[in-house]
């Protein structure tokens, strides 16, 4: 599985916000909507920072 | 290895930018960096759609 985690960086710090992410889709303004691969969801504020896939990395910041 | 593959989006028909994608990394407002998994990059202008990672794509719409 090529699934990916969710982190949120603040001062080059990274925080886990979901782990096995598998679709990320935009939800409204300056939100996305994060739909893990068993189905559960979680909705980050921020901006998408970067990604890093080979080491299954997807960052946020707020 | 789970890099996936960038995709634009226009009028629901994806047109493929970049295979092997690596890392995605802002480049600038309105546009990012694609840098593929042997070092290879291409800046796409736009904004990220979407990720399906377990299909492998990353959805770029401008």
């Amino acid at each position: 599985m090529c699934e990916a985690n969710a982190y949120m960086v603040k001062n080059d710090a990274e925080t886990l916000i979901m782990e096995s992410v598998d679709l990320v889709e935009p939800e409204g303004e300056g939100a996305w909507r994060l739909v893990g691969i068993f189905g559960d969801q979680k909705i980050v504020k921020g901006r998408i920072r970067g990604m890093n896939l080979v080491d299954h990395k997807i960052l946020f910041e707020e």
